[in-house]
């Protein structure tokens, strides 16, 4: 446990983010006193639904679309399962398409249900390889397009290793051949330009915890023209593509958190991109046989992967977690047993090796004090453990 | 609109119910101070995780189960569908059934799911007729079972009339015969025994908006023993039954709205039950040719469900609204288009007549006085709109 008296040094961002207190404000009224359904017609579901309307605009003005383009959901990997299962299903019924491509470094969102899609459900997909950084190349994509590809799935930017992919070009390649394309963007909210227009994307997913929002809101970004046969039926709510009671407090939440990351981005960026760099220089100077995973330049800005030889990255996470400092191995959703990670592994590291992945996400509470706080702990842990094995 | 200084007497609770506020209080830590995501190791994510247990510990209690039985989902309508697609689909590829039951007077989380299953996924599909109170026959039930019958859903207790439908006899049924049965128990929760064991049901459906608890979270109940097919796929989260970053604060919240309803329920339901035959009798006897729709006895307490002849519900409720009530005409998911109830026409009432249908549906914070108000306002604004018609 930690010693009482000890704040935490939380730099696992990329799992999640503490909401912004301006964002529980935001949300606070719409509990006890807006608690109308935004279904209703009566004033009191009048006045919810606009406040939800308002922040669908909200949102459509950071993506640079239409607000009716954009479907609420309860978080970022449920958007990932509309995207996929939807458009997927919807062009084998109409269109007899059944390939799905993607990459090899997905969040299980996209992987996983490609997996079950695949398995459970007859259709065939084509994993991409990508670089050493975790780069997929988007001549790979055109190559692996097939007369019944259904539907193509990049991410952004990777949850382990902060690669960010050359979306543009990917989506330019699908739009030439006439293909939906999808990016989970889960891990680029907030961080990055989510202008849909200049991305060639024409279906993205967000989560608004990553961005300082509450667990348990997302969006989808679709298209004009992209149809989807929706994967949770009922209601007629989000024009029939998303049934359920809306949850309101939380889509305000999201667009107020939205919104705040856009106006603090880019400042915020170069802010965070100066300690990381600041991070992971130290780091690698005082850590011997560590490297870093992922481009040193085309990564999200707080984002700091190493790879460090000879320990397993548990022990040195309890280690760091004694000493006040949350970090992570990898992606939160994958925790349990330690196994290699399927990122790491693609990008062409030794399996044994990957269990030494060690993450360090920062966020906007992160200070330089931080930072050094961290160069001097975890050296020393490093040594410690493998001194011990 | 409301006069401003005119509180409304809110009579939609079917609809959705404000959130206690000692629920908020439960949830508001979760945002800002143990805010850690529930997957991660260190001190910040197991303390999210150790809340989270508890909440669903909390919430087997009311259930009469294990906690591990508990699937934390988004809403009644996600946990609607997981049941119905979870076990359909799994049913399906591991013993070929190929047929579901369910009653023709299901929300249409249950209804549209069913159909979207036949129709876009090759299932069959019996809707079971009910009598004029709404109430299905368990020996309808055990008529439509076929060898490739892989689940039986009827709800509990039904949105738009207030019916309590015979649910243990019902899943004595289905357990003779081995299928797995589910109950949409969305409008019983909080309001009627959730005892899954007394219930004799595999699957149960909540919703925490209708007990006072948030909307965006729900869950759904799995005996142990009935496998599903996951409907989101992604993170090993919910014992990889359902994936996506956990909503603790919401999780939290429900369980604490749905231990203060178990807590209150006796009391309030009788309570509700007086105010509610006193509204239905003062109407009945001051509205002439009216009637209540659902059973006059086995009804939820607070279910007061009318049918208007020679009214619109939709101009009746714009009327309320103006005298500062919210009323529905049924059910809020599917507002838009005035078209009659498939409730009211399976119950057997005329379609021109279900147009007339009105819902008050009382709660936590109604009193006698609220009853006396609408008492005195309805049978004038019918006699009003009779008179234009």
């Amino acid at each position: 446990m930690n010693e009482p008296d000890t704040r935490t040094i939380y730099m696992d961002h990329a799992a999640t983010t503490p909401v912004d207190p301006r964002v529980v404000q935001a949300m606070l009224p719409f509990w006890t006193i807006h608690y109308g359904n935004a279904s209703s017609i009566y004033s009191l579901g009048r006045q919810a639904n606009q406040a939800m309307e308002e922040a669908r605009r909200t949102v459509a003005a950071v993506l640079n679309c239409d607000a009716k383009e954009v479907i609420f959901t309860s978080c970022g990997t449920e958007s990932d399962n509309l995207a996929l299962r939807g458009v997927a299903f919807d062009r084998r019924q109409r269109a007899k398409k059944n390939h799905i491509i993607t990459s090899s470094i997905e969040h299980h969102a996209i992987g996983h249900t490609v997996e079950q899609l695949v398995k459970q459900f007859g259709f065939e997909a084509t994993f991409l390889p990508v670089d050493r950084y975790g780069a997929v190349d988007p001549g790979d994509v055109e190559r692996a397009i097939r007369p019944d590809t259904a539907i193509i799935s990049v991410m952004y930017a990777n949850n382990e290793v902060g690669a960010i992919e050359p979306i543009a070009e990917v989506g330019a390649v699908a739009r030439r051949r006439g293909i939906p394309f999808h990016t989970d963007a889960v891990q680029a909210g907030g961080q990055l330009s989510l202008d849909v227009q200049a991305l060639n994307v024409d279906l993205l997913a967000l989560s608004a915890h990553k961005f300082y929002g509450p667990k348990g809101v997302g969006l989808l970004y679709v298209r004009r023209g992209t149809r989807l046969l929706p994967a949770q039926t009922g209601g007629s709510q989000e024009r029939g593509r998303r049934a359920g009671t809306e949850n309101v407090p939380y889509i305000v939440g999201m667009a107020a958190a939205l919104e705040l990351a856009q106006a603090e981005r880019t400042a915020e960026g170069a802010r965070l991109g100066r300690l990381r760099d600041r991070l992971v220089s130290s780091l690698l100077a005082r850590i011997p046989d560590a490297e870093l995973t992922g481009h040193p330049a085309q990564r999200l800005p707080g984002h700091a992967s190493l790879l460090i030889r000879g320990v397993e990255a548990q022990s040195v996470l309890i280690a760091l977690d004694l000493a006040g400092v949350a970090a992570s191995s990898g992606s939160a959703c994958a925790s349990g047993a330690p196994t290699p990670s399927h990122v790491l592994t693609a990008l062409g590291f030794d399996p044994t090796d990957a269990l030494g992945a060690l993450r360090l996400t920062l966020g906007k509470e992160n200070t330089e004090a931080d930072v050094d706080f961290v160069v001097a702990k975890l050296p020393e842990i490093v040594e410690r453990m493998r001194g011990n094995g």
